[in-house]
Order: C-alpha cells, then structure tokens, then sequence
C-alpha cells in the first residue's frame, strides 16, 4: 500500500475538494479542520498552502486581506505558497491585470513566497502532492 | 522624462518582442546581443530570465535541455527567473500535463528558481519591468 499523505485543509475550502481527491486518486488524505493560517497545511516539514480563486485572489489585492494573510503565513510557517487557480484572463472581477502581475511580483521578490498558477482544482491537487513529494526529497538529501 | 531600464536581450530572441515592446510604451530598452546564459539580463541587480514559451518549455523538459540551462543560470546570476509564456493547457507537445507541474515544483522548490506563468508578450514584458522595479525597491529599502 502506498503511503497516504496526511494534509490539514481548512474548513471553509469548498467541499468539491474532497470530491476531487477521491478522482484524482492521489494518496491525499485531506482533513477538515478550522485553521487561522493557510487553507492546507503540511505541518511535518512546515508547509502552508493558500488555495487562491482567480476572482478570490483580485478582491484580495483590492482589500489588501492578501497582505495580513502573507504575514500570518510568514510568521507561522517556513514553506509559504499560493496557488492561484484559474485564468487572469479569464476574471470577471474589475482589478486592472497589471495590478495582478505586479502583486505577483511582489509576493515572490518582497515576501519570498512561492506562487504557482494553475487552471484547475485537479492540478491544484496535484501540485499539493508534487510540493510535498519535492520537500521530502530535499530532507532525504540533507540527512 | 522617465527614466529607461536597459535591458540585455539575446539576439536569437524573436524580431516581435521589440514591436510589442513599443507598443507597450515601459521605457525597456531592449538591447539585442549573443547571451551565453538567459534571454534578458539586468547586470546591475544579477537578474537573469529565461524566456520559455509553452512548447519549448515542454521540449526542454523532455531533452533535459532545462536543467543545463538553470545550472548556467544559478552559476552566474543571483535572480534568476523563468517566464512561461502561454496557457499549459493549449501547449501542442506531447508531455503529460503532471511532468510539467513537477517540472516548475522542482524548478521551485530543488533549484530556487522563480518561475512566473503569463499568457502573451505583453504581460511578459510588463513582469520584466515589475520584477526591476521590485529588486530596485529592495535595494533602496537595503540602502
């Protein structure tokens, strides 16, 4: 048997996550839990996850909640991402795409945290599994 | 008058990125010349980009080609960046969709290298100019 990967998932995250990860078949086990940083966190290498909805992520530059989420982050645990899901393109909030790839910038160069793009929840997914697989390795390598 | 960022631009890059770049009106000035390493240099801040638009990026993947050119990269710029051009959905390569989510995951995580996704020439042209702007700004910030 495969070793599944335990991962905290915030109790607010929509419930076709789930429904998602039995498809994807993945070896997730997400368990729902309130948590006041992150929306997925993998606590064992200090991992935190903020799950980003194209139209979520615009309305968070607007009001700026994008940047007291960074500091909880930051303060809270060392492997900081945010996956942003879905399209800049493809918005339907009103922000100027600029403002987007300047916020984008600003995260990894200011705030050196990790921003992935990506289409979909089944990459999201996937992407969860990958970063984790990648911080496995890089332990194995250190001891 | 606005100040203008002079930028180093392999010469193999295409003759289109200038006429977009005109248009763009960012005051790049793009200066075309034989690079060993990258497709963009900005020697005062050691920032290097790799320019990779979707196919090529898969076909780098597949030949390995990827890996030597961010050992390059790494060996003789402190920021290095890889822009990834186009939507991974519409890309024409064969690769499956997952090698290339590992694929930026590794570049990520196991190389620190920043990698930013965009759709045209346009938005890669702002990020260009963002990501100076933003290392400009730490650097007064260091000052």
């Amino acid at each position: 048997m495969k070793k599944q990967i335990k991962i905290l998932m915030d109790d607010r995250e929509p419930k076709t996550i789930e429904l998602k990860n039995n498809i994807c078949n993945l070896d997730i086990v997400l368990i729902r839990k309130r948590l006041e940083v992150g929306d997925y966190i993998y606590p064992k290498l200090s991992i935190c996850i903020e799950r980003k909805e194209i139209n979520d992520f615009c309305c968070s530059i607007m009001d700026n909640r994008i940047e007291t989420q960074i500091e909880k982050m930051k303060n809270n645990y060392e492997n900081n991402f945010i996956i942003i899901v879905g399209d800049v393109m493809k918005r339907t909030s009103e922000i100027d795409e600029n403002c987007i790839w300047g916020k984008i910038t600003s995260l990894i160069i200011k705030h050196n945290i990790k921003v992935i793009q990506c289409e979909n929840d089944f990459q999201f997914l996937y992407l969860i599994k990958s970063i984790i697989n990648k911080y496995q390795k890089e332990k194995q390598n250190e001891n």
